[in-house]
């Protein structure tokens, strides 16, 4: 019958791609702007990566622009360049549309291959001896419904923690290790120019196994809230990917 | 202020867009597999679009594939060809990823010249002399907030029904017009052969002004619903853009 | 790592069981006393069948007893004898403990060799030229999350609506075919002995390849409700059974 | 089409109202007594105010009067009277329908010249070398349907907090520097007397750039609550109008 | 104590005009645009009116303009320079601030004598051998807090039903009295001209002692709908003011 | 040990009571005013009683007055007199206090030797050949917790409906013989002169073995509604009690 | 109209009660089994008292007896023999119905002479010098129903707190005054024996004019819980009455 | 009546068990793997005891394996065979069906004699001399809704905490006593071979009359978390009744 043909299909297909992601080089938890940009950059240098996002949909908090208004802007265009997005110069910024940035960046990720999983949350990380060493995962809509079910787990020889604001994966780690980040997770009141770079500066290692890129970089550390303006979050994915790919090929 | 810089960019940028799109050739409504397909080719030959879609992202029912297994089946692969989306066929079928279809999707239809114009709601539609002749619109997040707030009203020379199985456009008819659809907004049961074919067959114009196409089709014509294929869809998307643009053509 | 071989040996089992119940002899919806007892006496005959129930747990409405004094009566003690369920007469009636009842059912279903795949809903059902085909089934977290994703189809020569009160299999049918129960689906009010009979009687095949058991008889029939005495439900789950095997076997 | 020339003014006005507030003399957070005096009073002096209210309608605690017997009680009524609103003395009080006040002082802000820009929520300041100089805002109806998408910003040389017993502003200080309030944001126990003078006698700066009136002026230095009694609100308002406009002025 | 003599002082006052209330000319329910205008037309010409209000504020739905942009329309400038409210003329549209146009409309309302109770709800209405000769109210809070808490009654001359789209009153008839709107209450398509001169046309008696004034109107009659411009508002408010005032001069 | 005895006191002494509570001459449905009366003369007069209250308390409607002022009226003081409740005589109305009177009528009815059982849903009825003989019940507590748990049976020689506005037991019945009463049940618009003496003198059996008293009457005749006037309240539990007090004893 | 009588008569009467109220001997917070004793004994002794309830109906805890098995225990029936209230003597303990309980005791003490507000939410205490002096209050359903608007002020020469185990009056000194019970409050684990006596020897005067009677002293001295034995809240209530009575006398 | 008989039989056998609970050798709180091996082999042994379990059903976490796969791993399969549970081994780890795993362990703790008593909710313990001499218990309904409604009490001669990760009867006692686990409840990360040993050697007495088993053992001492896998579950089901079946012995 076509119709358990085209269902066994689907479910040979996801399983082999389940299946091969529970080991990876690098997780990434979260499809927003920098985890995109860092598993596109990643993928690109030939790192087994896989991206896991919580939501049905990727792009994180590209979708509405400022204030539902869709547009971005960047103060560098050439990733956006490289990456075949449109962008428009007005008074020295580039403006792109806020719905062909979150699709271009997820779609050249995809086709530089990168995996993407959806709808999959992260519940917490498996830390051995050598510090973080994979990701504990359950589907979301089972955590959406407040089912009581057990999680199963993933490997990876490192995790970024692109969550954003809230920093998820270190918050994880603070409930048993609050002296990692004794001020909290929290960004500081907005200021964009000293955001923009410091984040940036500060994308890197926070716990053996563990790299921050992206707003997560800004809410560890402190550092000014940036609001829609993404150069930051991409140069920050960039810059974890190419950390991540020299320490891969030197160990 | 540089923080201010940015709002002023983004606001003027909206503005403008949402301005435009007071005035239109095509209006899509949902943009799902279908309305960005017929995005997709409309804008290709130099029409004008807007798709207005009352998500956050777009992409509609793609990205679960099926029951969360991020994978969709299509008989054809020519189409996704032409958009660049990577498929693999195996005993009969192409496959593709989801997140890929989706975002791939969009991505074309917005480099193709589409407007596309997220958290926005269509509430009702203008009915004048010639039959539809634009649509009522609110923001979405004022409707998600139950906030007692009027719409206000884009011009456009057809609208498109592209809402998926709720046909949401056509409903709006049905409350003052319910000899339209005297059977009522539903699909009938799986059979997926009868329905691929039959929604392309039956996509149109259901009254002066006012396409269907994808799942709405279905719905309308109590076609059997079909699950995680897409052909039909993308077909249907395809069929109404040429036909618009022949009747707009021959205008 | 252990983590994930375990992950990979869970994943790697589901998987086979999933795919094999794409293919069945019978479909029961629902895993209360009468879907349970059906799965029973079809396994044990030989008969492929798999038991797709919504919830997490099995039983239905077993587990509270009346009104959630967890005990539960039957007026005949011998099927229960041969589940080794313990019973208890008093005065005429044979009384059970709710927990073991349920428990001890679900039990032997499963040693006998019936496939159980709970969270798993059925949205709809496939119809063709023979009649009912098979379920359209989505995990019910997707459904409880409110999250747009499509269903994937399993095949069966036939499907049993066990799903008690709401008899929600015939109620998808009857969306589109109303005139199959005109009066619609409704019990009668209270009265256990013309029930318990009635119910036994009139299970069976309601419309080519739909068969009912249990509370959707009595529903489906408007016949009374009859509460806490689970004799019909478990003489229904028998019969449909036999009625199944012997015409799998005519077949 | 009168449809879309409608749309178009509206949505070109309010632009050009959008895109002027994001540079200010002073930005009021709250349209409530004491926000609403104070920028009658900046206006009136010709200070450019823009006044934020996250509601959809202005007056915040004003229209239930006292357990919604909608009467509002002053002490003296010589602003009232300004800003002709009624009163009827009755032993040493004046008592004024609270409808009339809400809105007669919100008709009286809004033709001195204060702007008002309502359905807007600060989520955040802006803080640099000289203190606070801006708000970070978003649209209410999107913090309300909870969705994620980013904040814009708004310069103004110094913001209010007219926000009432919660004190906005002031808590989003609080939060990365707990010293400026201590004992934290809570009124004291119910007192009028000493409460309706403290009010007027705390109102002022209390951060560079962040002033304090109204209610948060209760709250920030645990001075006695006091009810539907509403001088004091006046009065603080008018009191951090002069402050500021000196303030102004001397620059 | 000054905290009671200020109690004592709103409840007295409140009592005073809450029983004040239980016998009137004309009871308006709703104060939105159309409510407001009747109420102040009415008062000043002597008419005893009350006004039931069953939000906390009054407007309906004046406050968010078009889709939260604080911007309304209207055609004709001439009774809101009776009321004092600033418009400014563009393109031959007269554009008014939103706050500025329901704060101004209720306080002028107030100044000439209407009495609005606000958190007031009607249940029902009562009906004698006359018509309609009263209102059954509750308190909002009451309703929403799901309370079981029985009504009390407020007799009139006459209602006007001024509730907007849901033409609440002429509902409450229709339970009982379905021939009364035989058609349902439903606005037509978006057609603002038609509209504007319908709602003003119709402006009347609909039943003996129950008037109809602004989108009740369009909604019991069919007329289309028209957003955010509100001169036939104001005038249907005018008009059914000047009705009722010569029916009981008459009278 | 202490806590344990008195544990056991109180399983045993409810035990007792709902084993007693099966078998009754008379189950009233719902605490309210004329369920309270009715239970109070049908105790008073020896007959075995069993009062049904879904929620917590008793009282039903009478605690919050009018609008929440809690004060009652009736326009006859004998029975109150009877029950030893305080009234007030002012312009021919007799005022009681709602909490004495709802306390005082429950009292007397439990000092007569009428059972109570609360948090007890009345789910369905039991119909045999003399007609209703029983009622299907619940523990409120599972049906408000949404647990999908069986009802059990309680007989009685009669059931009244002394539901209030919605007659539930005679809503159970129209389900399935909706012929009973064809217009529905809904109240007439409020009329206290017609409704106090049409409730007395419809008071009475409506289906074999089910009764009708209080406001139950009023909506199953279509009377007007009344408000927080009780003395038809009693005066119909009072005549209910009688009439089945002759007929028991009749038979 | 004698519909606007009767509401009239209402309003007036409750009026002149909520006037009479402003001004008291005593107010208890909570009409549970110590509030209502406590009342009870006040008012025979001639004391001017009011309770003050925030739910709809008053008795507390006791409606539900123990897990809902609605039967009550008490070790010493003296005062339930006081107040017309049967109790049963099984093994040394006295049982009494619930109900019976609950509105025995509520209608005693309005015999007595009490005054009982329901549907009346304390928000805060009036504290000057001599301590507590008051409350302030709000209705009930505008909290529930969450409404911004201002309480209203009562005075009293003292106040009880008799709201249970949440000690609520108590919870607001303490946000100001936390050294007040600086272990919080929190009553201890279930010892019966030791709880009933130390209820009562603990009862009485915590800060200048505020005492506590019933479970609310459990909670605020950590005294063990005690389940559904009701002596101590009768003889606490008891006590606190005759302790304020004598400081009344003495003053 | 045959439905009041069937009632009686249900209500009767009910009451008895549950006034049979009331006194115990050992109470085990949560019916998930732990206390139901706990239960089956304290059953076994001979000892009196009772499993109080919150939801309707039994299981807790084992139904939807991992991440709603339903199947569950576990190392040795010893216990597994002497529960007669189907397994198979792979790779070194043995796989269970879920549900045959949770329905066949519940069933053989039934029948070797373990009281299991669902819908049941442990709101306190008993603490007297000796330590922890019972539970304070409520119907998990009344819980679910919110109702006010008291406790009872059930003797037991120890308590066993095997309600998983939350350990909810060591959080009871850590309200009152914060020093018994001063580094609060909560598992560490990730880390199966360490944590399955880890539960079963910390397995035992918290405080005098106080038991761990199972998941609630590793969040008391902070042991890592282990996801699907079942053993150390079991084990330390076994482990604790064999503690306790030595202790009482020996007393």
């Amino acid at each position: 019958m076509i119709e358990t043909d085209i269902s066994k299909a689907i479910l040979d297909t996801y399983h082999r791609r389940e299946v091969a992601a529970l080991a990876n080089d690098v997780v990434i938890v979260g499809a927003g702007p920098a985890g995109l940009a860092a598993g596109y950059f990643l993928a690109k240098a030939g790192v087994k990566t896989t991206i896991l996002e919580k939501r049905l949909s990727i792009g994180g908090g590209i979708w509405g622009g400022a204030a539902g208004y869709n547009v971005i802007v960047i103060e560098d265009a050439e990733i956006l360049d490289e990456l075949q997005i449109t962008t428009k110069k007005e008074k020295g910024l580039y403006l792109a549309d806020a719905i062909e940035f979150a699709t271009g960046l997820a779609y050249q990720a995809k086709q530089a291959g990168a995996e993407i999983l959806n709808l999959m949350q992260v519940e917490d990380v498996i830390i051995k001896n050598k510090g973080v060493e994979g990701a504990v995962v359950n589907h979301t809509a089972i955590m959406m419904a407040g089912l009581h079910v057990d999680p199963y787990c993933i490997a990876s020889k490192c995790v970024v923690d692109a969550t954003g604001h809230a920093a998820e994966v270190v918050a994880m780690l603070l409930k048993r290790k609050p002296d990692l980040v004794p001020r909290g997770i929290q960004e500081g009141f907005m200021d964009v120019r000293t955001s923009e770079a410091g984040v940036v500066e500060k994308t890197g290692e926070i716990y053996p196994g563990l790299y921050l890129a992206g707003m997560s970089v800004a809410s560890v550390f402190g550092l000014p809230r940036m609001g829609p303006i993404f150069g930051g979050m991409i140069d920050s994915g960039k810059k974890v990917a190419e950390m991540i790919h020299a320490k891969l090929r030197a160990a």
